[in-house]
């Protein structure tokens, strides 16, 4: 097969040419990467809600036609120039955040929050020369958060790609690239629950089932599930969950039911669902003294956390976190090597698997509530 | 001299008979220590925030008659039966809030909001049997947060007195009962600047002011002290202090102007005035990614806290704290140590000292903002 580095390289990709309407899949024309940027032939992806939110577009800045997809794995086929940490043949996971190595973010030990590659959903383009590397018929078709994962190639900032190990299993692998990743490193690097607590998990989708994994990781000894749909509960049980809350329920505010069962409050609580009211839960119910929340769920944008601040003077405390505080070309590796040592489950997070042809069937299943992860395979 | 041990004892005690008006030096009678209690012969006391607050009571449940007093430092006179970790003769700081060793509280590495022993500022009794060690003519005057060292005795439980160093000046570290510890241990124990890193603190009181000469010894690069009144400006130097901003000379927001001065925002800040504005202006100011802010005044019982969650989900950290984390009997023996190797400043806190008689003194220079901090000498 001739080499197609340097060259303009004709593939299919599952384009969405207006909001809310079935991707089609047509041929691309994926161009060269430029300076610090790698092309990638995709292998496996799979879909997040966040591919969703943006698609269906509502509140949020249209940019269309685009091309979605961002948990992902795939193998370097060339890399642009000044590309120093990433060579052809390199097995890696695309992220929708990045990691330049070189801003005040990147340095301090705390933070993921890249100054240059922080997520933008607005940003259609290429950082290098707001350009798209993506045409048809040489109109441009834009970019999503850096990764467009949904192409058979895509190109992707140096920075936004973690080089995994090589025996890694991608169609596996590939979810660690997000949601998976945010829920278990919200447990784990953030809320850091101590062997035998407890640990309540406000919403059972993937995110927060991934953080009931990162508590059983972590050894909690009860892992509190927290859903408004009681029908999620059964399948929580296989990712670590022992008890379950449903508020609607009760008559009372869950924060005072999860004090009930627990003599007093919960040590670490993990909200994934965003809605502001759970978030206020999730703070509420952890024990003072030495309780901790973290917020994992991304907010309505006028929403407004308010409480009382003897619930912090208590000793309580409240963090958030952003892609589970990993640092995608640091962490990831070393969260692909738990999975491979047998620690991280990640097969149970797999409910479904669909050919590139099929890719708006991953849509329907997500909208109906039916799949954690579906995978896309993009060479059927 | 003839032993006092288990009979009553005749001493001066400063009294307030009732709400807002000048203590009165009264002949007591203090009952022997009954069982899990001490007797202490107070040397040395001074004057806190916090008994001025419920000497003036407006709003407060009035508990009069009443010896006020919760900072000081004394000699063991005599100890009640069950008593095993004191002994006549040993030098002690009485604390307002307790450390039983045996609840969840006290047996968490995190906590030292101690079940059993924890403030009650309403309580004006001992815990053992209800009663007050204190009358005159048979009439009981009330104890104050199970301290009460406006007193030359005074009885207090067992968990709330710290056994320190004997060599230590207690007219000096005396101060360390309360707002010291508290400024020092919320800088120190909770918000933990690294070296190099840029710390603010909103109120220069005695509290803040403390908080500062914890961010001086935890190596920080920058400390920006905040506060209404710019005549404490001058004098917070010597607490560490580097930069002032003084809100109502500004007319962005102190977290705007905060930001602009540091790159995006602090490492860390503590909020020592108890303010809901400033409860949340010492949150918004941190900078993302690592920024944590640690909440130490004790606000209105009607405040709330509001603010953005994304102000959380862009990792920012927002912990209340109590008595600056220290447990009473386990750290406050290690913290005279920093003062007795030189480490610890505390005679740049002591702006004042009066003899006993002269105590009302004290309330004077506190309610004018002319003291940090008055020692009331109890042998004069």
């Amino acid at each position: 097969m001739a080499s197609t580095v340097g060259k303009v390289i004709k593939c299919k990709a599952a384009v969405a040419w207006e909001a809310g309407k079935p991707l089609v899949i047509e041929e691309v024309e994926v161009a060269p990467p430029q300076a610090m940027e790698v092309r990638i032939k995709i292998l496996f992806t799979s879909l997040c809600h966040t591919d969703v939110y943006f698609w269906e577009a509502k509140g949020q800045n249209p940019v269309f036609p685009r091309i979605f997809g961002h948990e992902a794995g795939g193998i370097v086929e060339s890399v642009g120039e000044g590309v120093t940490e990433l060579a052809p043949g390199d097995h890696v996971l695309p992220v929708f955040t990045g990691e330049c190595k070189e801003c005040a973010h990147c340095k301090s030990a705390e933070s993921n929050m890249c100054d240059l590659l922080r997520i933008n959903t607005d940003r259609g383009v290429m950082i290098g020369d707001g350009q798209s590397r993506f045409s048809i018929n040489g109109k441009p078709i834009f970019h999503f958060v850096g990764t467009s994962t949904f192409s058979e190639y895509t190109v992707i900032h140096e920075g936004c790609v973690a080089k995994i190990n090589p025996a890694a299993p991608l169609d596996k692998v590939c979810v660690l690239s997000c949601g998976i990743s945010t829920g278990l490193g919200a447990t784990i690097n953030v809320a850091k629950p101590p062997k035998g607590s407890t640990v309540a998990i406000f919403g059972l989708g993937a995110v927060g089932l991934a953080a009931a994994e990162g508590a059983r990781l972590a050894g909690a000894s009860r892992i509190i599930g927290v859903d408004l749909n009681s029908d999620r509960f059964e399948a929580a049980r296989k990712f670590g969950c022992t008890e379950f809350v449903n508020p609607k329920e009760h008559t009372k505010p869950v924060q005072q039911v999860l004090a009930e069962m627990t003599n007093g409050g919960v040590d670490r609580s993990v909200e994934c669902t965003g809605n502001i009211n759970a978030m206020i839960q999730a703070f509420e119910c952890v024990h003072d003294g030495w309780g901790v929340a973290v917020l994992v769920g991304v907010p309505h944008k006028d929403a407004e956390f308010k409480t009382h601040p003897m619930n912090f003077l208590n000793e309580r405390t409240l963090r958030g976190t952003f892609f589970g505080n990993y640092k995608p070309r640091t962490d990831l590796p070393s969260v692909v090597e738990k999975y491979m040592s047998g620690e991280l489950e990640l097969d149970k997070f797999i409910t479904h698997s669909v050919p590139f042809s099929e890719i708006n069937t991953a849509f329907d299943l997500m909208l109906k509530g039916e799949s954690l992860r579906c995978i896309i395979r993009m060479d059927e």
